[in-house]
C-alpha cells in the first residue's frame, strides 16, 4: 500500500535493528484519513473471504480494525488484556507474550460476543513474532469459529511471525512488509506471500 | 443523540445501580456504524471551537475518537496507560484512578505530539467520576494547550464528574444523559447543561 509505506518513509523513526517507531500516525497518534484508507485496503482485499466480524486486540489494534469493519459492514471485538471487573460472564482466555513490552497478558473475549461458525478477520498493527495473532486465532477456534483471513497494518518480515502464520494455513496480508531497517533505512519486501493451504 | 440512546434502550444491561453495561457496541464489541455518527455528532457540536487535535486515553475511547477527528479534520492522540519501552522519549504523565477497574494508572502522552497552543478536544467514552478527563485536562494544562471541550458519549449524571468538570469551567457535551438506572430501567436526563464559564 504505496500511500502507507510513503508515510512509513517520512515519519517512522529506527531505533535499532528491530524497532521502527511510527507513533506519529499508527499507535499513539492516529492519523483518521491514513487510517480510514488503511481499513479501505483491507476491506477490499478480504472482499472475497464472507468476513462476518473483525477481531483485535487493544490498544493499538483498534482503529485500524474499526475503519476495517465500517468498511467490511461489520462489527469489531476487540479482546481485553485486562478483565474488567464488568467481565463477570463466560469467556474464551488465552495467553499471548508480548516481546516490545516483556510482559505475557491474558487475553479475553467474551463468549456471546465470539459465536460459532462466523469468518473473523483479525486485524492488528504490527506483526513480528506473531504472538497477538495466533493468540487470537486460538480464541477463534476455541469459538468453533473460522479465522478467515489476518490482516496487518506493518510487517517485520525479518522476524518469523510471517513465516509462523502463513505455514499454519492462515492468510496473511500486509499493507506494508519492512524486509530490514538495518542502518535506519527502511527497505520494503514484496507485500504479497502465497499461503501454503 | 436519539439514535445511541435508542440504542441504550435496546443493548445497554443494567447491572447495578451503578453499573451499565454497553459492552455489545461500546467497549467490547464496537458498532461501527454508530461509532462513525457518534464521531459525526461530536463534530457537529464542537465545530465552532476551531478545534486542532483530538485527545483520549486506551482503549474505550480510541474508536469516539478516531471518528470524531476524522470528521473534525484533525489527528488524534491516545494516552497510554502503561508506559511502552519504546516511548523514551519526554512524556506528560499523570495518575487516573479507575473505580470501575479499582487501579491507579499513570497516564503518558509523549510531549512531540502535544505541542502549546493546540485547542483540545477531550474524548471518553464514558464520565463517572471525571478521573480520566480531568487527567487528560491536567496534560493539557502541562502542555501549555486549551481545552476547547469535552466530549463524552455515555454520562452518568448521578456520579459527579460531570459537576466538577463543567464547575472547572470545562465545556461538557454528552452524547446521552443518564439520570438513573435505579429498578433496572435506564432513564435520561437532559442532554445540554450550561457550563459555568
Amino acid at each position: 500500500m504505496e500511500l502507507l509505506k510513503e508515510k512509513i518513509r517520512q515519519e517512522g523513526h529506527v531505533l535499532n535493528d528491530k524497532v521502527l517507531k511510527v507513533d506519529s500516525f499508527l499507535n499513539h497518534q492516529i492519523d483518521p484519513e491514513l487510517m480510514m484508507a488503511i481499513g479501505e485496503e483491507f476491506a477490499r482485499r478480504f472482499a472475497d473471504t464472507g468476513v462476518t466480524k473483525v477481531l483485535t486486540i487493544e490498544s493499538s489494534g483498534i482503529a485500524a480494525a474499526l475503519t476495517a469493519a465500517l468498511k467490511l459492514n461489520v462489527k469489531v471485538v476487540f479482546a481485553r488484556k485486562k478483565k474488567s471487573a464488568l467481565m463477570n460472564e463466560e469467556a474464551y482466555v488465552t495467553q499471548v507474550h508480548s516481546f516490545t513490552k516483556n510482559e505475557t497478558n491474558e487475553v479475553t473475549v467474551l463468549k456471546k460476543f465470539l459465536g460459532a461458525g462466523e469468518k473473523i478477520l483479525i486485524i492488528d498493527d504490527f506483526l513480528a513474532n506473531g504472538e497477538a495473532a495466533m493468540g487470537l486465532a486460538r480464541i477463534v477456534e476455541q469459538a468453533g469459529s473460522e479465522v478467515v483471513g489476518i490482516g496487518i497494518v506493518i510487517e517485520k518480515a525479518f522476524q518469523d511471525g510471517g513465516k509462523r502464520l502463513r505455514e499454519s494455513g492462515f492468510r496473511v496480508e500486509s499493507l506494508a512488509r519492512i524486509a530490514t531497517f538495518a542502518g535506519g533505512e527502511v527497505q520494503f519486501a514484496e507485500e504479497c506471500v502465497k499461503h501454503q493451504s
